[in-house]
């Protein structure tokens, strides 16, 4: 970091003390003297909405950014008279506000996007999503999968993710290259799956993926995946509680998803499943529990008493027919409930936007309570109450001075955005994936303004093209 | 139109006949010789999902338009053999569709749009909308709101509209210079309202407005619009459906909304809205109801046999909590049922997209039957089944020889597109707003390559921005 001077100060200041090296002795000019310090990034906002304190939304505000780190926060007159930077982003017509945090997803299952919809659960698992990855996923597979997802949510401003699916090493490195945030999670299963014959190899490869692999950018961060409590036993779901709480790891899985799984749990266990999974120690881990769509009142409270991470997913739960979960009960009762669009195949993308907005409306209606689930507490589920859910708020989820510099600008040109009365109504109910002009991560700008910086599109588009025209021969032959 | 013909068969009959007019005897000329008619325009679709009869999707298709009418339609090789066109665009990445259809809205609304959310709806109503719409609705308000929505629905794609808003006079000059086609409906109310102290004079309006608007483009066609059966007496309502009768005018209303209003009709005259409005003849007119949440299952019934209009509003009906339609029993009972954005204040944009996906996912997870609403359905309730729904269908709703070309297409470049399985499937559960690169009604392009032709958007901005901060001033005071 370097010091500068303001030239008007330099100037005062030359006329006093005739070249004599200011840097030392800057601070003896009074008021009318200030460090300039040359940072790496500034980013302006019309609005800035920090996410961070009461004090939400800055107008004409800025952040500077320097190391991958956010330095300062302020009305851009305040920052710009402290700080210089190489790259500055206008703030005109754009919201500058924390990147989104996708609490759930399987990302390279976007190559599968629209295969198999409108089925019931069963027909669409066992003639479309089982066959179709056992014969088709593979490290390719992964590679131009993520890429492809990593370029949808660049676009539309997710800048973390938490992610389960097969050769997690594979997904490490695009998520690596491209720039984005992950908690990425090694599945584990005790059926036969892409690249395992069942529980004890996929649950090998996670350990090994946990104990070994490094993020030199700190932006990958391995985790424990037990799918399901009815696709692990409970024996094997305990071995998970335990290495997990050993190395300190995260574990995501899907929890109490639909009707189906309370039945087998019942039957298998006699007991529900967020109690059942209680039992085997899995909540006393740092767990990210997708779905959570049918717990008890009782649940409920265990839930918020061991701190659970929850992710809300409404298109995945509309679209699978698993039913709607009580977020408003969950919040109420200080549950940490996140935002996630889930897979492609039960949603058909990963725009956060649409998760957020459907959340705020479909709470509303099913309670008959027009003021639940109001826009700031969306906003604050797809953004910092998203990075406590997922554990990652210790780096990211507001704009405040200390966090990693994950930020986004969304656009307030269009006509649905017109005119504005309140950016967070917005951002709610109006704003949308295509809105987003600038993504940003780690300091590092992955978008700007709508130029993808990170990613060959074209070359990505192509090469999931090839794999699909591969997958839909097989889906003809069958 | 003039005739015609291909290069290389000019040169060829011009060998035979040296030059004697061709027009004439073009037909002698056997197989090789074909007439090449000059269209207004050719619009090509890497798939054309033309919405009328089994074989819905062309691919690498064509779609000829001359004086505003669809006069061919069929793979692009065909076409090209048969037509040339000054303008012609290209379907290289793109679907082109019949436009859709937003069967109720208040559109000039959208300058109150995020004003006020997450309100029950009484203070909703009496602390904002109401003394808002008091201060601000006139002429000016109209015509900038009206110009501001048709810009927001030309870039999503929307070509037909039923609106229910007032200074209906003013909202037909703009939707006649903006391009759009329009059910536009004269409000009628029994309480004051902008321009009208009560039921006498806005019922005087409405019909004055019905018997002499004319529309030289066709494109507007006047309504009746009594407002809805708990703020028109009964009385008032059977005035209505003896003279639209008479003038064979369409009618909209809202009908069976909400909780409130089924107890108001329960206490006021011993019945329910469907059955109360029935016995007053407006089921016998060419009647649109929008939201009709709250059906019994004799009033389906009722709505099928009257072959009424239902506009489902799902994201409105959500917002305001005023509950979830039967939309699938409605289907299953013949009922014709549309889609609708309602106006920005409870959406808060007016994106069929978001319609579109929402109807596909909600009645899925309320239901518990992921087949339910399956994409087809729902995009032939956004197209064709809403052109039924608002009596437009002998016009537009499809592409098929005869019908007036409201077109757009949508562009499948996108990463949330890539890869493609199933068109249909992407337009219902992937495809949004943004996608839409070309809007044409009745032949006139309105949006071409993302360029709107027929409206500024700057001016509109500017205007809606300077009607947005008085309006804020106003509530700042109050």
């Amino acid at each position: 970091m370097q010091i500068k001077i303001r030239h008007e100060i330099l100037s005062y200041a030359s006329l006093l003390i005739s070249g004599i090296v200011m840097s030392l002795s800057i601070q003896t000019f009074g008021t009318q003297a200030e460090e300039i310090k040359t940072v790496d990034l500034i980013v302006h906002g019309r609005y800035v909405v920090t996410m961070a304190g009461d004090n939400q939304v800055i107008e004409h505000g800025a952040v500077a950014v320097d190391d991958g780190v956010i330095v300062a926060v302020g009305h851009g007159s305040e920052i710009a008279a402290k700080f210089s930077a190489e790259k500055e982003i206008t703030g005109k017509d754009r919201i500058l506000m924390p990147g989104l945090v996708n609490g759930h997803t399987h990302t390279a299952m976007v190559l599968f996007r629209g295969m198999a919809d409108d089925l019931t659960l069963m027909t669409w698992l066992q003639n479309y999503i089982f066959p179709m990855e056992g014969k088709f996923v593979d490290p390719e597979f992964i590679e131009v999968g993520m890429s492809l997802a990593c370029h949808e949510m660049i676009k539309g401003g997710t800048t973390s993710f938490v992610d389960m699916y097969f050769y997690a090493d594979t997904g490490a490195d695009v998520i690596e290259q491209c720039g984005l945030r992950a908690i990425l999670g090694s599945p584990s299963i005790d059926f036969p799956s892409p690249g395992f014959k069942g529980w004890d190899d996929s649950f090998a490869a996670a350990v090994k993926f946990v104990k070994n692999r490094k993020s030199k950018s700190g932006r990958v961060i391995p985790a424990f995946a037990p799918h399901a409590p009815y696709t692990v036993s409970a024996d094997h779901m305990a071995q998970v509680s335990k290495l997990a709480k050993e190395l300190d790891a995260p574990i995501t899985t899907h929890l109490s998803e639909d009707r189906a799984e309370l039945a087998l749990v019942l039957d298998r266990y006699n007991t529900t499943p967020i109690k059942h999974v209680e039992s085997l120690g899995l909540l006393e881990n740092k767990l990210i529990a997708a779905h959570v769509v049918h717990p008890t009142d009782g649940e409920i409270k265990i839930l918020a008493k061991y701190k659970v991470g929850v992710i809300h997913n409404p298109t995945s739960n509309l679209k699978t027919a698993a039913g709607i979960s009580p977020v408003p009960e969950m919040l109420k009762q200080g549950v940490r409930v996140g935002l996630g669009t889930d897979g492609a195949v039960s949603n058909n993308d990963l725009n956060m936007w649409e998760e957020i907005r459907l959340a705020a409306l479909l709470h509303k209606g099913v309670n008959y309570d027009a003021t639940a689930m109001p826009a700031e507490t969306v906003m604050y589920m797809a953004t910092k109450g998203g990075a406590v859910a997922v554990g990652l708020d210790h780096l990211v989820g507001d704009i405040a001075v200390g966090k990693r510099a994950d930020l986004i600008q969304v656009d307030l040109s269009g006509p649905h955005m017109t005119p504005l009365y309140d950016v967070i109504s917005h951002l709610a109910y109006a704003a949308s994936s295509s809105d987003v002009v600038t993504t940003i991560v780690d300091g590092n700008i992955l978008m700007d303004n709508g130029k993808l910086l990170t990613l060959d599109a074209e070359i990505i588009r192509q090469k999931a093209n090839e794999i699909a025209a591969r997958i839909t021969r097989a889906l003809n032959k069958e």
